[in-house]
């Protein structure tokens, strides 16, 4: 079924044409085989980015697209609907340009427009291999040393690692908690900064994540992004839109997987008729259909307060939990609706089953987005 | 929580505050003890007409408030939150103009200023006792004689039985099958026309639907909505608006025990602290909010859609479907949030949940929906 | 559906017949008479206790029928698909004789016949108004005074409250936690043992708990049931057993609604066929129906374990989470089964919604139940 | 934490210990690395054969164990908690030695000892590409010509083609519908029956399926097990046992997934505490830890059922379809509990999930056990 969306503006709905078109031309013949092989697309990333697809949300002033969060993160669901990597790559980039965008100093900001062009590609290093879900608790030390910060630890879970031009990395600088951390901007060649082996996944294998090891890395002092002891705000700031991001993604994920086991069940017929006559089959499809819409409509609601300058956070979890969940149950129910046949490589929904199953954990697993309702609730 | 809107007017805005008041003043202190005794609030109904909210979607050359969807199902949500039986009496009235407004002859239609106002009230009737899901087998048979038909049959199901002035009757005028089917516009005094004993019910007893006898009740031919044999065509377009009504009552009634269950967690403390700190509750709480507001999101995209003149009707049947699902999910767990005291009359829970369960039936039950749905996917 | 029992003595299934016969002829024809009218059965109660059925899993000699838990279960399951408030009456009545026959003195055990008999109807006193969830908390305090203990506070949610003849009292008689906690046997006649009003509840309204006051209430000291401090220790040794007769009232429930609604949707016709046969429909029923067997299985599980002597705590909390939220779900979809008509008062399945709820709550909520199992799962 | 088991004798309690002992030593070290490499376990089978475990649930006399279902089954369970392939594959033999144990010929009945031991592995050739659900509506046909029938058709989604040495085939001997269907049990050697290249599947491959295409292969006709047009009976009497199987399958998978999860949370420690404390994952632990009680509660009272000779086809559809169902949710928030390790090859929960989605499907979609169960419903 064609997907009913109410636009802004007419520039959205060419922006929005566009992307399927690209989508359809260079995303959704490459990705089976380069999900099978593991092989990072970087080149179709550099054309998205000559589209003018990786600042979509960013002023045009320093080389973004000024397009309100409703319409990128649709352009991001178009996306993940014929490659969830590539789309969960544009999410991680954009989120990576946070930083320098809302904090950077002007020196920084100069780096803006070949970001979010697409030729320096972003990662975003949060998470270490203890402090998964506490990322308050981070022990990765940045020590001031003349002109430089000295940093040493290992980040885990980096998208783009051994990939990306430059790192945001959340380091300690201060004591304890989530006041003594603060955000530097790592050149890929520093000494010492090292990606490790990319991680063997379920899915998503075109763009697994790996460790990034900081060994002594001397980062300049003039790439830290705000002052001191800002980071975990930069961070969590960050986090509201990243989380809408994997919302689109995990929506554009369950749609394609909604419209291929739709197509089948109108083909395939078992006594008697298409298997979609039978209400069995009928109903399961017909739920399925319903948690996409809900899904659509939350992450858009959300994104809407944002581009309203409303508060947002709460709605954003609540879509990151909401769209990943339905994703998950959407793209198994989608294998069922194929029996034997969507256990099968022949046919993509096994494959979106995997891959949904990443959205439920990163960006905070839906456990944290549950913690950061709950306690929204219990603010009041 | 306070509900964070975006609304398109700033006459929006002041008429969801009027909504609000109006409702914590009128609605809310007479709720418990009107629907304990199963009394019918007429007089509540009159002064949301004469606030002009009893034909706010419709033209304001017939005496509407020419108010989008998208606004007046947040009234009825609001509503919905304060008393859930004035808000489906506000639904189905409003659904009861619409054959008139939408079909109406000239002179029926000079009817609609008293419809809209709120000093004739309506009813619609559709179901029949043997035909509840299956509409387009009805057999009340209305027959041409002279300048009258006559009706003869029984309705079942019918909101504001004996209260309403005027009644909208779905009856066969021709052969089986749907094109067999007419309205025809009755007026509460007609003899034969005989409202039977309310319904005894498990919630929402002070708007108790009723069986309604025809016999050889005679309406005058002029009173005829529409061509003969349109009126299963007039009777399913209203039910894509009156589906959205119900949707959004499901959000309102979730809403409040959303509400009121978060209030009871913060002040309840269990082991040491309020309960909503233990994340056992909190996450509860957590995914009965999302499911709210993911029930909101999908109702406000619907009616959008309508607003704009695009198709909707799908929409309309995933909203009324998962928002009444969420309704019950929600107030069966604001219940268990009070534990015992959410069993008791003493808090307003348990009337919440026992209302929930009528939503998932009423507007075609959620499968029905689900029919619908699923064949407008087979249609691809 | 006939339901295949596999049972261990002809002696069981014997009992099982009874216990049908006398379900059929003395609890199904008042069941919905008595709920609507809220009035308690202490008759029926009588019967019962002359057919031998109050006293099924205790010892022959104390006036017992020495039955394995798995069949005294299965009486207390059968019990409730005919009228849920005596089953819970009978498991309530039976777990009132637990810390007597378990760690009475020579002399309380003499009460044992009449209690066993149904001559005296017995209470449990746990819950108090602050202390639902978190019973080590009690605030009840007696306090030795000669050859008494002088007893003073409030318990809330009593069943029987107002009914009984005597109450297990828990109470505080040393410092704060688990270890300060007793039980006494008091006499219903005790001067100072207060009944209060019965709750208004949504359902079970035939056997509505009360508050009990107790204001200087003296119990002999002859009435402390095994050791000062041993009580919080014989309280949970009880819930065990009383979880699962909760489980086995949920089986019972449930399979009353299942068969309830089965019936009703083969002889229900809509589109030309029984509702059954449409694959929506029969396919809920289906689920419905394996829930029931899943439930009933568990909680025999358990009850075989009991009998066996190994550990079934773990389960018993597994069993009564799983069967209570089965019947939350069976009752709610069967309402549905029969549409409008299932919500209302005309036929029972809106009554088993009602009634499904409080068993969620009672005996430990569901989140108590869960807190037990992941402690469990923790300890390894 | 172990599992607390009734067993009906100490010999089926030391049966169960050689498994256990069996599946650690021989299966569990192989498991991942066979799956990752594809790789059919041939050997792990023989050894199998040879300590007993491929023939239990049959008579000594042929060469069998002669252990109850419910023995047997748990054998497969734990089996299936060590590794999938071989317990599903010692489910889908047992399956194909079912026809010639039950309905086989004396001659027939010769190769039962080699059948039972493990020397002749056995596939079960139902399903076929276009009629998946549809078993009757096969149409690979058997012509009898001489002595032979000749066999033209294609058969798929049969477990051990290519590696097993016996084949029943099922197959069209006369007119349409069930009553057509015959049984034939043809030598790997046959010529003119072709396996083909396995299928590409997320899980299970150490042990994929393929199809197997006939042309003009000469079937004996004194391999016909039973008698012309019995086939379907046949198919359907061993298909109960099989459901069983899978169930069974789906439990030790489950099981596992749990395991592994609660020692990985007792371990993991964020925000000061290990996981497990924390009841956001404890009560999902215990979610998860209910769902594998009940499934194995299931599972066994329907082999109960089985092994005393009552009716349990019914409920043999009800714990296929719980128990799988409860397996794919299980690994799936197995998965979640491990959060981004769970995502990676580096633990075993994403294996189990990928395995999981499996069982819903084979033997009969869920969807069709849905069916079986609700038409036993309709026929009350």
């Amino acid at each position: 079924m064609t997907v009913e969306r109410l636009l802004p503006t007419d520039d959205a709905r060419d922006l929005l044409d566009l992307t399927t078109e690209l989508a359809d031309r260079e995303l959704a013949p490459k990705a089976a085989d380069c999900e099978a092989r593991g092989e990072f697309p970087r080149d179709v990333l550099r054309t998205l980015g000559r589209a003018g697809l990786l600042g979509l949300p960013y002023p045009e002033e320093c080389g973004g697209a000024a397009q309100p969060y409703e319409v990128y993160l649709q352009v991001i669901e178009i996306l993940a609907s014929r490659w969830l990597a590539i789309a969960e790559a544009v999410s991680v980039h954009t989120l990576s340009c946070f930083p320098v965008a809302a904090y950077g100093s002007e020196q920084q900001r100069k780096l803006l427009p070949d970001m979010l062009g697409g030729d320096l590609l972003g990662a975003y290093c949060l998470s270490e291999p203890q402090g998964g879900s506490d990322a308050a608790a981070l022990t990765t030390r940045a020590t001031r040393d003349g002109d430089d910060y000295v940093v040493s630890g290992t980040k885990a879970w980096i998208t783009h690692a051994g990939h990306a031009d430059f790192y945001n990395v959340f380091c300690r600088t201060g004591g304890p908690g989530p006041r003594g951390i603060s955000c530097l901007l790592a050149d890929a060649r520093t000494p010492g900064l090292e990606p490790q082996a990319p991680e063997r996944l379920m899915g998503l294998r075109s763009s697994a994540p790996a460790q990034v090891a900081f060994d002594d890395a001397r980062v300049p002092a003039d790439r830290l992004v705000g002052a001191e002891g800002q980071g975990f705000a930069i961070a969590m700031a960050a986090l509201d839109g990243g989380r809408l991001g994997i919302a689109a993604c995990a929506v554009g994920l369950a749609q394609a997987a909604l419209d291929y086991a739709v197509a089948y069940a109108r083909e395939r017929r078992q006594f008697g008729a298409p298997i979609i006559d039978h209400q069995g089959l009928g109903f399961l499809l017909a739920d399925m259909a319903t948690q996409v819409s809900a899904a659509r409509a939350l992450y858009l609601s959300a994104a809407r307060l944002r581009d309203a300058g409303r508060p947002y956070a709460t709605q954003a979890a609540q879509a990151k939990l909401f769209a990943t969940d339905a994703a998950m149950r959407v793209t198994t129910d989608a294998v069922q609706v194929l029996g034997g046949y969507g256990y099968s490589a022949d046919h993509p929904v096994e494959r979106y089953m995997r891959e949904a199953k990443v959205l439920q954990i990163v960006e905070g697993t839906n456990q944290i987005q549950r913690l950061v309702i709950s306690r929204a609730l219990a603010r009041g």
